[in-house]
């Protein structure tokens, strides 16, 4: 190395300028990402993968350098410091990234990059057995990967750990037995009853007023559009392209309303949590989520919590009849909430209502942890599928097509992040808890379009931290108790008990 | 180095892969620029600049690799063949990137940085002196960059040569003095006539009806949107994202409607030359317009030549009222083909017209020249405007803010890029002479909305040879004769002799 490194203070100020440089590559490749999604011409899409492959190996080579690992080795900052935190995360970074070799990676880019071809043909003509070798090799090199990376308890710690870091199996495992054993029976007695009539929500809504609605809706949350931007894609996503600009998609079905209704709320809570990133953090690995679980519990909240909730309508119904008076003639608030929170058990996880989501979510994560133990074989995976399915929604899928093959999440490699998403929901209810006591006029500002205070609670007690904090310990110490089903489960017993007057 | 070169054969390859990397920096950094100016949020202004300034030091860093250097050293190619001409330029790119000092470069950066503020502030206040001491520097700067450079006759042709690779002051300036010779009396004659009524190009004109038509019409002329999109921005461009990623911009001015009209057909031209290079070239150095006059020549021919003539009103007119129709109610053909060839004398140059247009770019050519020579100290340059104006186009600006200030290229530092706007004009012309002999139907082919064969005619005939002719060659080749003002004035004097009736 040609620069001597001195003394640890000067080793944490080369490692901030050098995790500063990565995340510049970073937000490069979001900007090439985004834009391949919302407007890149067609035909570009080849050149594109090559700009994209060049930046991510850069961003890689930046953050695996072996003078990454002098200066880390050199490094020490008093516990408690901003500093130990950024240490913390840089060598983890660090850690995860160099302990993988570069061959398994191209081997796994190699693997993934078929397999999602393979997987969306096989998923168009429903055949799982052309799909099945695929999978079978990505599984065995998940356990490989696992092994890499390293876990104390079980394999799908490891796994797991690339996306809620420091999760473990076994907690996960707990908190979704007594989610299962709280939702099973919910969703029973729901069904029992009547469905509310969400029919108008399918009449002709053209995607420009949805657009308009989507926008007025975004900024009255708290999204700034001198920092960010809304355009369509495919699917919807949040990007980050660095602390003053992090966008958002969203999608228009012009018969399904509620899709970028509350996709875009979705995507904002993302947003505003990228948004809510302190000064001191940004530019620096540290101004990130904490974990995908705390991040889908930011859009969750805002989502199905705020925006699902009747003081919302009681504001915004008026405003979207503005934009949809036809379509919209003579819905009430009550109606309207009743639509948009109707349960039913389906196929669809992406389409799954509040209550049955999380049970899509524990049906995946119970067949990647026996699949990746090894008490699950990849030929079995579609029977396996359907009689969990059949277990927590009470219903199975007609074909693969809508069962084993539904998600992309597999076809790319991701083991372990199915997960977050039911984490997501968890975290959510037991922020509302502590919301709801420390603003008790809550609902009163909801009811007017104010949720200004919600912002404010969620930047002070969540964003502020940034990824300084773990997830499990920020949790614990913001809402007053360790993650568990309890909160979500008494939030969904309330709601829909009073909905379907159970 | 690490690894021997080899045979010949070798180092090109080994070349070819880096200059294709290269390439993939600059197509990033397009992304970035293009992303700025049309969409980004504008809080994101700062981070920005530092990852398009991350992404321009990397492209830099790979033109001017030592291995390159050694690589070039190496190489050789059989004359005439693509290796022989990729060789060449990229050997250019080489020298011309190394020889200039990254100190200097530095330098350079900061100063116009700092000066293009000036600049802005200096303009709107009317406050030349304020501007004076940058302008000082940049003109002492660009001196110093010519003799880094390096030139055989005049410091000018190192300057001019950045833009125009082996063009001359000598050659230039000829031109230009026969140009001045026949502009400055068919101005004066044209002066002489009541000027044609073009008060209904100023009613409003709705921006979403001006995308529309500029949409069809860009589309009509041979534009693939599959490899390229247009969108909106302050000031129009073209830029290139990739082989098959060439964007355009234009503005919509509600109460101009030119500006879109002719701003869009003018991008398209550029757009559809960067398109028209053949795939043995693409991803290559060659892959580029050879030089920004004959680059410009495809623009002002599309929108000049072919955009503003009357056969393409005859098809294009009907529809526009179609988009228009109170606007443009009773206006004929013959109305609007005299309202959009208006010609005026006026002060700013990128609102002039076709006949008026060279004379701004011979009047700051002359500035140029004299600053650079030595013979034009910078304190004198407002009055030296004056007077050259008066003398070109009979009139002198009352202001600075109109006269020396108005063009923002001397705050940036572009000292010889001004030339190659009338170079267009000159190469249009002679390029038209020759494709009015090769298609000898061609009015009756654009009068019914087909300019497939002119299209087809310039990529077989100009855009087939990507860099790898020297424009002037190219030129001379195609059209059979040097470079000479011949025929661009009697295209304008038998075109508006017609209009204004001499």
């Amino acid at each position: 190395m040609a620069t001597p490194i001195g003394s640890s203070a000067d080793a944490i100020g080369r490692l901030k300028e050098l995790d500063r440089e990565a995340r510049r590559f970073e937000h490069i490749g979001a900007l090439l990402g985004w834009d391949r999604e919302t407007g890149m011409p067609p035909r570009a899409i080849e050149e594109r993968a090559h700009q994209e492959a060049l930046i991510s190996a850069l961003h890689h080579e930046k953050i695996t350098a072996p003078q990454v690992g002098e200066l880390l080795e050199h490094a020490t900052a008093e516990e408690g410091t901003l500093d130990a935190a950024f240490l913390t995360v840089k060598r983890r970074e660090y850690e995860k990234n160099t302990r993988v070799p570069t061959e398994f990676v191209k081997e796994m880019t190699e693997l993934t990059s078929r397999a999602q071809a393979v997987w969306a043909t096989a998923r168009a003509e429903n055949d799982f057995p052309a799909f099945e070798p695929f999978l079978d090799r990505i599984v065995e090199m998940n356990r490989r990967l696992s092994d890499y990376l390293g876990f104390q308890d079980h394999p799908y710690d490891a796994l797991l750990d690339q996306y809620e870091p420091y999760a473990t199996t076994a907690e996960i495992d707990r908190a979704f037995c007594d989610l299962e054993a709280g939702l099973v029976p919910l969703v029973a007695a729901i069904a029992e009853v009547r469905p509310p009539d969400d029919s108008f929500l399918r009449h002709r809504y053209p995607a420009d007023g949805q657009e308009r609605f989507s926008r007025e809706l975004m900024v009255a949350l708290g999204y700034d559009l001198e920092r960010g931007r809304l355009d369509r894609s495919a699917h919807p996503f949040t990007t980050t392209l660095g602390a003053q600009d992090v966008r958002i998609t969203t999608r228009y079905q012009e018969d399904f309303l509620q899709g970028s209704l509350f996709g875009t709320i979705h995507e904002t809570g993302h947003a505003l949590y990228e948004l809510g990133m302190p000064a001191e953090l940004q530019g620096t690995l540290l101004a990130e989520g904490t974990s995908l679980g705390v991040h889908e519990s930011q859009s969750r909240l805002w989502e199905n919590m705020i925006g699902r909730s009747r003081p919302f309508w009681i504001h915004w119904l008026p405003r979207l009849q503005a934009i949809f008076p036809t379509q919209l003639e003579g819905v009430s608030v009550d109606q309207f909430y009743r639509a948009v929170n109707r349960v039913a058990p389906s196929h669809i996880r992406v389409e799954a209502d509040e209550v049955t989501y999380s049970l899509h979510v524990i049906l995946r994560f119970r067949l990647e942890v026996a699949l990746i133990s090894g008490d699950l074989s990849v030929k079995d995976v579609p029977e396996a599928w359907r009689a969990t399915s059949r277990a927590l929604l009470g219903i199975a899928p007609e074909s693969d097509s809508t069962g084993v093959l539904q998600d992309v999440h597999w076809s790319f490699g991701g083991f372990g992040y199915f997960p977050t998403y039911a984490l997501g929901n968890l975290y959510a209810a037991q922020l509302l808890d502590v919301i709801q006591r420390d603003i008790p006029d809550l609902w009163d500002r909801v009811e007017e379009g104010d949720t200004s205070q919600v912002l404010a609670w969620l930047r002070s007690h969540v964003h502020a931290a940034g990824s300084t904090r773990r997830a499990r310990e920020l949790m614990k110490d913001v809402t007053g108790r360790p993650l568990g089903a309890e909160s979500f489960l008494s939030y969904l017993t309330s709601k829909y008990g009073e909905i379907y007057r159970l």
